[in-house]
C-alpha cells in the first residue's frame, strides 16, 4: 500500500508529545477518550485510502471544466462530499448543538492532515464547507443556521470563502462588491469575485458563499466591509431551490491543485442576487478572520501533508533504487547500492523529514492551544489565545514555503524519474505551490507577524512564547543527550531578543516602512527558531522513550527522531544566524531602491 | 513586445565587463569585430522573437506524441531546425574548416542565452545538434565527419547525447549497452537508452546519436566505455537512408521542458543496429566529457535564461499591478500603488535580478576562459583551462538550483495569477526544474567540485581562482564606494580557506566519505562566493561608468546594478557564513544516520 503519512508519527505526536487525552478531563471534551481518538484516526485513514488517494492522479489529469455555465468536476467529488457528510467528517469539530461530535481541534487536525496527504484537491471540498458552516454558526442568525448549516454538514451543499476580487487580493480592504439594502430582510449583491475555490461545481446541490461586500454607503476601507451568505441557489417560498443570479464567468487553469476549480463569479447581472447579512454590519472582516485564521492553519497543515506524501514517495524510491557504490569502493564489479545509503541522499531525506515532522508538530501545537483556549477561562484562556494568534502566521507560512523546498527535494531524490508524470512527486510540487499564495501570501503573513502579532498588547504574546521555549529548554537540560540542543536554542533565543530589540529601535528611528521592510526575513528567522523548539519538544519525548524499554523497531523510530532533530539544529537552525546578520544590518536597500533602477 | 532578456545587460557584460572584443586581437578570432558581434546578437534576438517565443506556450500545451513508432513534435520544430541550419546558428562556433564562423564561445553563449530565454525546449534541438557535431569533429574519423557533420550543421539531421540507461543514470560507469565488433568497419549495438532528449522526432530527416556503449569484453566500469555514432537511419551503399534498427519504446510525459521529447530507445532488437566508433576504444567517457562540460555550461546558461524570462515577466507585472498603499498611509480612499513600490516586492525582484545577472556573468566568464584557452598557449592556456574546469560545476549547479528559486519567486510576485496558465511564469518553473537533474544532478556537480576540481594538481585550479578573486578585490579597493564589498569578499575568501583546511583535515582523519558528505553544501557555499565575485566585477564596471558622464537612463541602469550587487552581498553572501558553520562542524550525522532509522 502506498504510504503518504506515518501513523506511528501521528501517535507519537498525539500521545507522547502533546498528550491530547488530557483534553478529555475538560467537560467539553469529556465524552471522548484515547481509544476513540485512535478509532477516528483509523477511520480517516481508511477513507483516505479507499476514496481519495485512488483518484489523486485522475483528478489532476482531468481538471474541472466549465460547460454551459456550470463547472463539471470529477465524479469522485460527489461521492466524497456524500461520504464526508454521512460519515460526520464535515461536522466532527462542531458542538453537539450544531450536530457535531465536539472532536478536539487536535484530532480534527490529524484527520485533515491525513485527507490532505492522500489528495489535497479532494480534501478541499469538505474542508471549505466546514469553515463556511462554522462562520454561519458563529455569527449567523438562528434562521440562517437552520437554513444552511445542516445541509452543509451533510455534504449536500458546498461552502466557500468569497473574498478576492480582481483588484482586491492582498489588499482586501479594497473590495468593491456592493450589497444594496432592501426592506425584505436581504441585500441585493452586485460584483465580481475571483479565485473562489470550489466556487461552483456539479458535485453538490448548491454552493453557499460566505462573501465579503460593502453595504451601499459604507465607509471606505476595512471598516466598511460586511459578511454575507450568498447562495448559488436560494430557497423560494415553496422550499424549492431557484437560481440566485450568480454567473460562473470562468475557471482558471492552474499549475496544480487542479482537482478543485478556482472560479470567477459575477453576482447580480440581472439585479437579482440576494445575500443575507452574517453578524454585524461593517464587521465582516473581523468575522471572516475567524474562518481565515483556521484556514491559515489548515493551509500549513495541507502543505506539510503534501510534503509528507512526497517524502514517503522519495523514501520508498531511494530505498529501492540502486545506483553507485560507497565512495571509497572503486571496484565496478560489485553490485550497486540503494541510493539511500549515500550521505547526500540521507541529507535530502532528513531535510524533508525535518520539515514535515517539524511543521506538523507546530501545527498540532497550535491545535492544542486552540483546544485549551476553548476549554479554559480567564488568564489561561487569554494565554492560549495569544500564543495561537502569534504562531498562526508561522504555522501558515513556514510549511507552505518549506513545503515547496521539501517536495522539490523529493523530486531530486528521484532524479529524472521525479520529473516525469509516472511518479507522483511532480504533482506534489505543483499542488503544494498554491499554499504560499492563498489565504494571504507569505509577505502578508510576515507583516502580520512582525507588524501586528509581535507588538500586540505590548508584546505580551511574544513574551508568552519566550516563556514556553524557556520551559522546554529547562526540561531538556535535565535529559542526557539534549544539552547541545537546549543550549543552541537558548542562544537562538538570545539572538531573537537582539534582533527584535534592533528592529524596535529602527521602528522608532526610521519608521514603519524600514521596520517592516525585511518582515519576510524575520518570519523565516523566527520560524527556524519555532521549528527548532518543536524539534526539541520531540527530542525530549524521544530521549525519554529511548531510556525506557523499547523494541528494536521502536528504537529505530526514536533514533530517527533524534537524528532528524540533530539535522534540523545543525543544518537549519544554523541558518538563522545569517538571517539575523541581515536583519540587524542598517542598510535599507529595499526601501531605498527605486523602481526606475529596474529599467534599462 | 514581451521582454525575456535585457539587451542592455548583455552589452554591459560583453563590452564593459568582459571586453570580448579583445579576443579579436588573436589570430583565430581576427576576422571578427565588435560591430559584427552586435549584429549577431541582434539577429539572434530577431529570430527568437519571430520564431521561438510565439510557440513557447503552444509547444508546452501540445507536447510530443509517439504515433506508430515515431515521435511527432510541434510543426515549429522543423522550421526552427531549418532556419537554424540555414542561418548558420548551429555551426556558428565551428572553425571555418568545418563550415563554421569561428564565433567566440562568449558570443555564442549570448546567442544561446537569448534562444533559451525565448523558448528553452525549442532551443534544445539545435543546441544538442551543435554539441553532437562538435564531438564528431573533435574525435571522429574524416569519413564520419564528412558523412554526418555537414547535414547536422545544416539542421537536416538532429544530434543527441545518448548516455543514460535505466540502471545507469548518475552512475554512468554502469552502462551495459554493448557494441559487438564486426569485420566491416562498424559495430553491432544492443541495448536500451533512456531520457534521450530529442531522441526521436519528425522535425528532421535523421537522428544522430552520440552513444556510450561497452565493446564486448571491455573492462568493467568507466575504463571499458567507448563512444559511437549510432544513427537512426544509416546511409546504404546507394546513398539512401535506411532504418538502423532503433526502436522508440516510449516518450516521457514531463513536468516541463515539454516541447522536446525525452525518449527511451531500444537498439538492435533485430540484431541490425550499426554503430561507428568515435575516437579511441575505451576512451568514450573522456571523449564524451568534452561535450558534457560544454553541455553543463549550457544547462547553467539555459537556467538563467529561463529565470531571466520569468524575472522580466514579474518586473512587468509588478510595475503595472496596483495593490495596497505605503504602510504608513492609512487613508483607504487614495489610489492603490503599483506593487513594485513595496519593499518586499523590490526584495523579490532584486533576488531574481541578482541570480539572473550574477549567473549570466559567471557563465560568460567561463566562456571567456574557454575562448582564451583556445587562443593562448603554454602556461596561460593551462591556467584558463583549469579555471574553466573548476568553475564548470558551479556554472552548472548554481543557476539551475537558484533558477528554481528565482522562477518560484517570480510566481510569488504574481500572486494567484502566477499560479495560472494565463501567465507564463508557471511554465518557467516547470521548465527550469529539469536543469538541476540532467547533465549530472547537483549532487554529482558537488562531488565533481569538492572531490575532483578542488584537489586536482594539488589544488592548482583552486589557487588560481584565489588569485583571480584577489585581483578583483585589489581593483575594487581603489574605487570609491566598493570598499565594503571588497572587504566582505576578502573575508569570505578567508572563510573559504578555513573551510577547505577543515575539510582536508577531515579527509585525512576520517576518510573520503566524511570529506564528501556535505559536498552539496560546499558547492552552495563556494557558489555564493563565486557569484559575489562576479557581482563585484560588475560593480567595478558600474561604479566606473557612474563616475563618468551618463544619461539619466544610463544612470538608472548602473544604479540598479549597484543596488543588486548590494542586495547579493547583504542578503545572499551573508548566508555563506551559516554554511561554513555547518561545514566545519565535526558531527557527521548524514554519514552515521542509518537507513533503518527512516523506518517506522
Amino acid at each position: 500500500m502506498t504510504k503518504f503519512i506515518s501513523k506511528r508519527n501521528l501517535q507519537f505526536l498525539i500521545k507522547e508529545v502533546f498528550q491530547t487525552k488530557t483534553l478529555t478531563t475538560y467537560d467539553y471534551y469529556s465524552e471522548h477518550n484515547e481509544k476513540m481518538f485512535d478509532m477516528v484516526i483509523d477511520e480517516a485513514q481508511k477513507l483516505a485510502v479507499k476514496l481519495m488517494y485512488p483518484v489523486l492522479d485522475e483528478m489532476d489529469k482531468k481538471p474541472p471544466e466549465l460547460v454551459n455555465g456550470e463547472v463539471r468536476v470529477h465524479a469522485a467529488v460527489k461521492k466524497i462530499m456524500k461520504e464526508f457528510g454521512q460519515g460526520g467528517w464535515i461536522a466532527s469539530g462542531f458542538s453537539k448543538v450544531h450536530g457535531g461530535d465536539q472532536l478536539p481541534f487536535t484530532i480534527k487536525g490529524v484527520t485533515s492532515f491525513i485527507f490532505a496527504a492522500s489528495n489535497y484537491s479532494a480534501s478541499a471540498y469538505p474542508e471549505l464547507t466546514t469553515g463556511a458552516a462554522e462562520l454561519i454558526t458563529s455569527f449567523g442568525s438562528q434562521d440562517l443556521i437552520e437554513t444552511y448549516v445542516p445541509k452543509m454538514l451533510d455534504g449536500k451543499w458546498q461552502g466557500t470563502m468569497a473574498l478576492t476580487e480582481p483588484a482586491a487580493g492582498s489588499s482586501l480592504s479594497d473590495i468593491i462588491t456592493t450589497a444594496f439594502p432592501t426592506d425584505k430582510g436581504y441585500f441585493k449583491i452586485k460584483g465580481v469575485k475571483t479565485f473562489i475555490s470550489a466556487g461552483d461545481h456539479d458535485g453538490v446541490e448548491n454552493i453557499i458563499h460566505l462573501m465579503l461586500a460593502r453595504i451601499e454607503g459604507a465607509p471606505a476601507g476595512a471598516k466598511g466591509i460586511s459578511l454575507f451568505v450568498v447562495p448559488k441557489k436560494r430557497v423560494d417560498n415553496n422550499g424549492h431551490l431557484v437560481p440566485n443570479d450568480i454567473t460562473t464567468v470562468s475557471i482558471y487553469h492552474k499549475l496544480g491543485y487542479r482537482g478543485a476549480p478556482a472560479a470567477e463569479l459575477s453576482m447580480g447581472e440581472k439585479d437579482d442576487c440576494r445575500g443575507w447579512l452574517v453578524g454585524q454590519e461593517n464587521k465582516g472582516l473581523s468575522h471572516m478572520f475567524q474562518m481565515m485564521n483556521a484556514a491559515r492553519i489548515l493551509v500549513g497543515l495541507a502543505s506539510c501533508a503534501i510534503a509528507s506524501a512526497a517524502y514517503y514517495a522519495a523514501l520508498d524510491y531511494t530505498a529501492n533504487r540502486r545506483q553507485g557504490r560507497p565512495i571509497a569502493q572503486k571496484d565496478p564489479s560489485i553490485d550497486q547500492i540503494p541510493i539511500i545509503e549515500h550521505a547526500d541522499v540521507k541529507r535530502m531525506l532528513l531535510f524533508q523529514r525535518s520539515i514535515v515532522e517539524g511543521s506538523l508538530s507546530l501545527i498540532l501545537q497550535c491545535c492544542m492551544y486552540a483546544d485549551l483556549m476553548k476549554v479554559t477561562e480567564g488568564e489561561e484562556k487569554e494565554k492560549y489565545g495569544l500564543l495561537l494568534d502569534l504562531l498562526t502566521p508561522v504555522a501558515k507560512a513556514f510549511p507552505s514555503e518549506f513545503g515547496i523546498l521539501s517536495t522539490n527535494t523529493a523530486i531530486q531524490c528521484f532524479g529524472g524519474y521525479g520529473y516525469c508524470e509516472d511518479f507522483p512527486v511532480e504533482q506534489y510540487l505543483r499542488d503544494v505551490r498554491i499554499h504560499a499564495i492563498h489565504e494571504g501570501t507569505t509577505g502578508i503573513q510576515a507583516m502580520d507577524l512582525l507588524g501586528r502579532k509581535m507588538v500586540m498588547q505590548n508584546g505580551k504574546a511574544a513574551f508568552l512564547f519566550v516563556d514556553e521555549v524557556k520551559q522546554t529548554i529547562h526540561t531538556a537540560l535535565e535529559i542526557p543527550g539534549l544539552e547541545f540542543f537546549a543550549t543552541q536554542l537558548a542562544n537562538a533565543m538570545k539572538e531573537l531578543e537582539k534582533v527584535t530589540g534592533f528592529l524596535f529601535t529602527a521602528f522608532g528611528e526610521k519608521g514603519v516602512d524600514v521596520y517592516l521592510s525585511d518582515a519576510t526575513l524575520f518570519l523565516e528567522f523566527y520560524s527556524r527558531i519555532v521549528i527548532s523548539w518543536q524539534w526539541l519538544i520531540q527530542g525530549i519525548a524521544s530521549q525519554k522513550a529511548l531510556f525506557g524499554k523499547c523494541s528494536k523497531k521502536e528504537k529505530n523510530f526514536y533514533q530517527g527522531k533524534v537524528f532528524t532533530m540533530n539535522y534540523f539544529f545543525r543544518y537549519e537552525l544554523s541558518k538563522a544566524a545569517a538571517l539575523a546578520t541581515r536583519l540587524m544590518d542598517k542598510d535599507n536597500l529595499t526601501v531605498e531602491m527605486k523602481s526606475e533602477y529596474f529599467k534599462d
